[in-house]
């Protein structure tokens, strides 16, 4: 028997350290309080399941799950691991708050706009269409209201919720033809799910839903004229840019969708204080990795996409004016409906508002002067 | 006699865990292979000292180091505590470096544009003239040579060094009067430390070095023109707005300062490895931490500031497009004078142009749009 595993079976039970502490140094001979002994303690072993909604090929997503394994693990000698496991292995990638919740596994790793059918309101923590930035949400998550509220929300899931990572603003997908103007989108057969798969048929668009590994069949044989995807990084690997040749930016549906860890309320509890600390600590450090290892990636994909002869083009001024009117009224319709929703939507564009007058300010001014064509 | 002081003079020497852990088990008559005594390992007690090169007044940047200090003691069921000291109780801010290089303390937390004249490339630590923004900043740091190419330089300090904050891009400073055009700079009396004020003397501005706690008065005085210092809820405590009634923006000379954690490599290499894994993680929270928090903070004191009559003014396009050549400038010359200052430079400049065309694609685009004035 390995050393590791005896371990963890004699101390498996354990869930407090200062319990254990007392009792294995009263074994000893010693009280907490005589002897060199007291600075002995135990920290116990645990190991949990993470169950991912992303499969390992999304290796930046994916991996921000490993990023938050790999140091809990250094954080506590090895004695609290947590096995990485991609979205379809133990269950689908939409069923991951469903396992969390009933404790099926400990931890998961998602987009919390994969679960808007359980309550609408969960889009807030990843995003909506036309909302905050990623500076603006993690400025709202850890230091305005969205934590809390997010947190009131999972509380119905039994989970507890963290911030795990970013991807920025996406790109807004592939499309065979140029898109012009508004009038362009009439009758294109797009994929695209979740709230921008809404507005889009709200502007005309014939709103397809397909697994990923179905767009780039039906984009070759003209059974879809466009698909959105992710961003340069991600989507130069489905090789989209093979069969349709423009390029559209930005994905107003997705400014800054934020990915989240959801941990089972009732497995957290039976943490030791320092395990709750290093989930939280490597939360965070996931939360700022993944985003800064997408943007490493996506300067050098986008290149290789432009030299490979892709066209890179804006959405028409027509088309982004009409799908924020759209997303605007869905939202405030949903307001009206359901005082849950409106409680977190209302601190939400109370916070963008509030924001934008300052990001546009020096951030946005000197980014405007940085990042011009030369 | 307190518990945990006890628990520390029993400990202080002991550095790694695994070691006494066969110790201690052996004075319990039983080796790490059997019974459940296997499970009980020791936690050194350290404590450390932090000096920060920020006053408390500065209660967000200063903060970041009490963000770190507080979780490393979490992580660590309080046997690792950092004690947290403002600029000049211990040694001045700009004796930060010096400190943790000779070990008087084990950690500090500062700004690296305070020692460029112990090595001018230890600019690229912190921010330069026209540099990176923040997210281009972490992309570099993490995944980018960034981290790597720095720790270099830190390692002739013997220092290891780790980001730890950021402000985002500041703002321009506060002038009595309004500027126009390049040509009103000539002359006037402007307190602005570092490289931006060497590029400021080059556009004819006769620059001023003052201590925070003299600007105020000379301000109002007349015996100064204008002042930089950081952002809305920074600079509003500080009550320039009263003197000097132009806010101007971007602070180009900063466009997105990185705070970074010093350690000294001595202290380090006697941390067990869950300690360190402590520091490096607690590091990066607090990095993400501290610009979420300016970014909650600045948009309410810039609301204030312009409800108190403030004039928010953006730097004239000829005064940009001067201070850019002359930044672009200065640092080739460094690069070309010196080889250690030209490996940085030209990985950074590398990588911003790459990032740049990037940046401006989904990201800027989106946010050009959502923050616009409606």
């Amino acid at each position: 028997m390995k050393r590791r595993e005896f371990v963890r079976k004699a101390t498996l039970g354990a869930v407090a350290g200062s319990a254990l502490t007392t009792s294995t140094l009263a074994g000893c001979g010693a009280s907490p309080d005589q002897g060199g002994a007291a600075a002995v303690q135990t920290r116990p072993r645990v190991r949990w399941q993470l169950i991912s909604s992303f499969p390992r090929s999304l290796d930046t997503i994916f991996g921000a799950a490993e990023v938050l394994s790999e140091r809990v693990s250094e954080l506590t000698d090895g004695r609290f691991t947590i096995r990485v496991f991609p979205a379809g292995e133990l269950v689908p990638y939409n069923q991951v708050l469903d396992s969390v919740q009933k404790g099926t596994v400990a931890i998961g790793h998602s987009a919390s706009y994969y679960f808007i059918g359980s309550n609408p309101a969960l889009a807030f923590d990843c995003t909506v269409p036309f909302g905050l930035t990623v500076r603006q949400y993690n400025a709202w998550m850890y230091h305005g209201n969205g934590l809390a509220l997010t947190r009131e929300l999972f509380a119905d899931f039994n989970v507890l919720n963290f911030p795990g990572g970013n991807t920025g603003t996406q790109m807004g997908g592939w499309f065979r033809d140029e898109i012009s103007e508004l009038g362009d989108l009439n009758g294109i057969k797009m994929r695209i799910p979740g709230l921008g798969g809404k507005v889009m048929d709200q502007m005309g668009v014939n709103v397809q839903v397909l697994a990923a590994g179905e767009i780039y069949t039906a984009l070759e044989r003209g059974a879809l004229d466009a698909t959105e995807w992710s961003g340069p990084y991600d989507d130069q690997r489905l090789g989209f840019h093979k069969v349709a040749r423009n390029y559209y930016y930005p994905g107003w549906w997705e400014p800054a969708p934020g990915l989240s860890f959801y941990i089972n309320r009732d497995e957290w509890a039976k943490l030791p204080a320092d395990y709750q600390a290093a989930l939280a600590s490597s939360a965070a450090e996931a939360n700022i990795d993944m985003l800064a290892e997408y943007d490493k990636k996506n300067p050098a994909a986008l290149e290789s996409l432009l030299a490979d002869g892709v066209n890179l083009r804006p959405f028409p001024q027509d088309v982004m004016l009409e799908a924020e009117r759209i997303s605007k009224d869905m939202m405030s319709a949903s307001a009206a409906a359901d005082p849950a929703y409106r409680k977190i939507y209302e601190d939400y564009i109370g916070w963008q508002k509030q924001s934008n007058r300052w990001m546009r300010t020096a951030e946005h001014t000197y980014a405007s002067f940085a990042f011009r064509e030369k």
